[in-house]
């Protein structure tokens, strides 16, 4: 088998990266802590096929030709051959040593900020590691594609340990609960109508790494209690604490990205319409019921009960009504209509926002990591190892 | 004379005051600088009168009567009047002993969110002590009414002192340099459309007090350093160290409340395009040429030496073009009109945004403290003790 196609999911962190300590390793500042989403609703998928007919290693992305000379892809190219070459079975084969076709898509639109890049990476290292029969931990060669990549190689809940070896080889990812654990939560994705341009998450954190006293304090202080703390939270399965870290945390960051200079902003007044409605909801249920976190762009991740998505999402499409009634407003798992009393609404204080500041919400859940598709439709390459699709 | 009239100064920070150590006797948690604003363009203004014949102390603000039974309030009238009595003139005449008729308004919008608190309490608090012949230090007096009103007692640069006594006897402004010392500085006020509630900024700053974690490591170890740096830069009329703190402190300060629990969010996107606006304006000029500050509100208060403001004025029209032409967008000192290349407004690389996104601009520069009027027609109670003008 000389061809792979797999999926691999985003990871929403409710403990933030925001910093490296080494930019070409792609170290961590502090460690960060994530839920793994399910594959059913948002993923990337990735066909590598290997042929020593190959010239060359080539690279297609949502069906457009991209270069290969990248050096975040060459880091987990060249260190998954590496890792390959260890291999009694790769050096009969010597498939290591033949070019590479990689095919990959997300299923969501990138435009909607939601971390593709770490859904990207994982995706490959996972699906080049399967081709090239590398085992052992693989999350250090997708973290050094992209540094959140490492997360999304563990289903449930995970960990991304900073680590403290100069070559980085502490510094991966390791699973703290499978998604069986808490199988009550749920994530809603809220995607912000936004016109700005994007400050990317590399420059930004360099940025802040050179000029934000804010973050030192934070990654020093602030971040090691919280990590502690939230894995208690979810090991027990306290809601109340996780939301409330997770609030916290998102908060924090988006706090040291401000005291960045020039400051990045990435939450928009849409974002902070959301924050308001989430506490104020918090606050009309007399307890935390609804955490939200931002990453760096305005989208808002919630995470929250199963039982209570159906009161959720009605408030939110009262609060922030679609565009207009023709657009699917509810993507992902399907949720029960259920009416929200006068009562409720009145006690959140919050006018509906003028129409389309949402383009639309995703309903998610946790899930596990990343799957081999084995079925050959499946697959993004023909098998002369070209794209069956290209735009 | 048992009337005086006065009018006293709004001030606009440089480092920021965020957090009291002591909310009765408000007391700051770290030094705070600003820059006083003549008082031709803003001002507060009030009368007050003493009488034998008054029954009762009686207020009124902005042509309506309020309660003096404000905590804040009486915290100044009876410090002023205990301090009157010490005086040997007080003792002969009694004036400390007839109640006061106080009547008070700001000839800008106080919905412009322009700290129309500290102008007040600053007015009010100078001319009482001129009422009642009270001499020596009276920042200590104003700062019990509203924390920054102290500031508003000097024109030029002032630093308010957090003190270290428990009394509070040592918090108190004192003048860095009058206005006389940097002729050249003005500052361009950019009122910010919003309608958003506005959370108080003395909830708002203990919310701080008690939820930031970052907040103490910016009042321990941020604070002091910039504040020795910028007094140098004010001495040495460094306008490039002057402008880099001033922005860095501002961004700070948005940066700890972003950090509060729940966040208190006051800049909005407007807000943030002018800090873009701005940054990009130094980038294009090759130096900084402007600073922008930003208080517990979204309105922009910028920066800049005299000879800059043409041109920066020009660039603001075409980037915040006025909701319509009828609107007097200018207001303040005028300013002579001056066509920018195409090639600079193309080097800021930022398009005209939508109309009606700033109400007005004020141009004004920095001045010296409170004033006294003496002519009668300045007055605003009659002879009766009463308003002239009632809303």
């Amino acid at each position: 088998m000389n061809i792979i196609t797999c999926v691999a999911p985003v990871n929403i962190a409710v403990i933030k990266y925001w910093g490296k300590r080494d930019e070409k390793l792609l170290l961590p500042l502090n460690d960060s802590i994530s839920a793994t989403l399910s594959v059913q609703q948002m993923h990337a998928k990735t066909t590598v096929m290997a042929s020593p007919g190959f010239k060359e290693d080539k690279l297609w992305l949502n069906g457009k030709e991209e270069t290969v000379h990248n050096q975040r892809l060459q880091n987990c190219l060249q260190e998954i051959r590496r890792r390959a070459k260890q291999n009694e079975d790769d050096k009969v084969n010597g498939v290591s040593n033949w070019y590479a076709h990689i095919c990959s898509e997300n299923n969501f639109p990138t435009a909607a900020g939601l971390a593709s890049s770490a859904a990207g990476y994982a995706c490959l290292v996972y699906a080049l590691a399967q081709l090239y029969n590398v085992t052992g931990d693989i999350s250090g060669i997708a973290r050094q594609g992209s540094g959140s990549a490492c997360r999304s190689l563990y289903g449930g809940f995970v960990r991304w340990h900073q680590g403290s070896a100069c070559d980085g080889s502490d510094s991966i990812a390791t699973q703290l609960a499978p998604h069986s654990h808490w199988p009550e939560m749920r994530i809603l994705v809220l995607v912000v109508s936004d016109k700005r341009k994007k400050v990317s998450s590399s420059s930004g954190m360099q940025n802040s790494v050179k000029t934000s006293e804010l973050l030192k304090y934070r990654v020093s202080h602030c971040v090691p209690k919280r990590t502690e703390a939230i894995i208690k939270a979810i090991i027990s399965k306290d809601f109340d604490t996780f939301a409330d870290i997770t609030m916290k945390d998102s908060n924090q960051f988006h706090a040291v990205c401000l005291d960045t200079f020039p400051p990045n902003v990435y939450m928009n007044d849409t974002s902070h319409a959301i924050v308001n409605l989430i506490h104020a909801y918090n606050s009309a249920s007399g307890k935390t019921k609804v955490a939200y976190t931002f990453d760096a762009g305005p989208n808002a991740c919630l995470y929250l009960l199963e039982h209570e998505v159906p009161k959720l999402v009605s408030v939110i499409c009262q609060i922030f009504p679609p565009e207009n009634e023709g657009v699917q407003y509810l993507q992902g798992i399907p949720v029960e209509k259920q009416a929200v009393s006068q009562e409720f609404i009145a006690s959140i204080g919050m006018e509906p926002q003028q129409r389309g500041l949402l383009k639309y919400l995703i309903h998610t859940e946790v899930g596990p990591g990343p799957q081999i598709l084995s079925e050959p439709h499946h697959h993004l390459l023909t098998e002369a190892g070209l794209p069956k699709v290209l735009v």
